[in-house]
């Protein structure tokens, strides 16, 4: 369900209308390294619709370099600041950072949570980091396919590192983690227990470990307990981690303890993603799964063009009465909008 | 994305394959009130597949009746308990009551964190109360759907109140909780910074709030937040919970205390939600969301099957090579599953 919010413009809608100059010369100077473009095109993107379309048609050709990390894990594991500390560690590397922090909106604010102001702080004034806050504004469906296509136009930019920052440690936090190279999975001790259970969803995402607030007590059993799941588990043989010994790393980001072998893991593991060849096959699972949500899209879109509002409503309202099920409904819809007879 | 696991069998397929006389007696025995056809027809509907839909199908004209509670709320909060005792309080008023808790599976033992076994020992031997946990199994996508369907079947078999529990606070548990009729939200005293984040964005689907080991330090001052936000919040008009005032309950799940103050607020939101009519509404918004999702589904079925294989290859291998975008891509397969010329 969570792909209805996401939908885009229909098929016969053609991105033409879009390509005006100005919209070309936005891209162009987003290629060209201007951050007020950059700013610009990713506002766009957010709003799906014919516009961002076309401008993520355009800048498609210029991704596929960057490096997109995933970090993730229970509320109040220090999680923000252990990806600003990264971002400073990575720019002392010589490499460009982008964040895209997704981050739940306030209903009643209607502003985000944390706001970008703070999160800037330690980093202003540099345009080799640029951080995004991401905010679901009630559409909750849409927050995957909208983080996908910003980190799409970091990608283009030119950015080397892209992290994706969840808050949560949800079920669809972990789905926008999976489309990331690498997963950060950061843990912290003492969270009661539901936290295990949480884990245990998590840990089949994990390329990466890090039990942050290290110098809190449990710290070390915590660790140990990690350490002791990752080598007692088995991983199923073709699993995306196989050939890769996960490493259980210990942090304390607020004093940026730790940070430099967050770092070095980072890299180690983007040389094994390539030397093993899982890059390429992790690359062609996301084109599939990101081509097939595209179609549903575009196929719902297509629907509901063909098909009258008159004649669906009352699909809908059978479905309600329970006079129709909704799967027998959803066939009529589809044989309407092709033009054929239905099922029934 | 989410849906990508959620696809059922292609249109083409009758369902009348999975009609035998086996089957159709084991629906027959679901209506009849027998509670071993009603696992056996869980199981088969969790598998998405011919034979679950053809169950679902059956049982659609059945269901309708029950109030759908969503429980969820960050990790921690003891969700668990306060749904069993909910669930014995509700069977002193006469009440049946099922419950589907959404629980991530462990990767490495296989088996559900929390297992039936313990859920079952206070509510065992009770024919009025059924539990089922529902694993995610490494299927992240799938469960907002199988989560659908199982209350479905819930409802079909008779139960008065459906609880589906989660255990993360993420979005994908709030897109399962805004399936619910009824949003019962657990907050507990003390629990970090970020988990007022998530509070954020839970805040728009709750209906009811509880805070949970009310016995605890900063128990009034979490309640008196909430309620505070409550009032201070004006909410959107048109927003789902217009005209309801969210009331904001204390409870001791442990000790049994609150739990009556939280079925009162139960039946008073069901009371609310036919007395001023949005109960109508939420119901028609559900049927389309569902209608949609199961034709995003079936087209991209329909696309598979008519688009051989390697022609789907193709297209999928130059996007990776970025010669291709996969907006455009997307049209290419859309306009040969239909049997037109592509639009470039």
């Amino acid at each position: 369900m969570l792909l209805l919010n996401a939908s885009r413009a229909p098929m016969s809608e053609s991105t033409s209308q879009a390509e005006g100059p100005a919209r070309r010369n936005l891209v162009d100077k987003l290629l060209a390294g201007d951050r007020r473009a950059l700013a610009r095109i990713i506002s766009i993107v957010e709003h799906a619709g014919p516009e961002g379309r076309a401008a993520l048609v355009k800048l498609y050709p210029h991704t596929g370099r960057a490096q997109i990390v995933g970090v993730t894990g229970p509320p109040g594991a220090g999680k923000s600041t252990l990806v600003n500390e990264l971002a400073l560690e990575l720019r002392r590397r010589g490499r460009t950072i982008a964040i895209v922090a997704v981050d739940p909106t306030s209903p009643f604010t209607g502003g985000s949570i944390l706001g970008d102001r703070i999160r800037m702080q330690p980093l202003g004034g540099d345009s080799g980091v640029f951080i995004r806050s991401m905010a679901s504004r009630g559409q909750l469906g849409g927050i995957a396919r909208a983080t996908g296509d910003v980190v799409k136009v970091f990608d283009a930019a030119g950015f080397d590192v892209i992290v994706v920052e969840t808050i949560g440690a949800g079920q669809a936090e972990v789905e926008i983690a999976r489309e990331a190279h690498t997963t950060v999975v950061v843990e912290v001790p003492g969270l009661g227990d539901d936290v295990q259970a949480i884990k245990a969803g998590i840990l089949e995402v994990a390329d990466i470990f890090v039990v942050n607030k290290a110098d809190r007590e449990g710290a070390e059993s915590c660790r140990r307990q990690l350490q002791m799941m990752m080598r007692l588990g088995t991983p199923v043989p073709g699993a995306p981690g196989e050939g890769w010994e996960i490493p259980v790393l210990t942090a304390v980001a607020t004093r940026g303890e730790g940070i430099g072998g967050v770092a070095d893991a980072l890299e180690g593991h983007w040389r094994f993603l390539h030397e093993s060849g899982r890059f390429v096959e992790r690359e062609r699972e996301r084109a599939v799964r990101e081509l097939h949500a595209i179609v549903q899209n575009m196929a719902l879109d297509f629907v509901r063009a063909r098909v009258p509002r008159a004649q669906r409503d009352e699909i809908v309202a059978h479905i309600q009465r329970r006079a129709l099920d909704p799967y027998t409904g959803a066939e009529q819809l589809l044989a309407d909008a092709l033009g054929v007879a239905g099922p029934t």
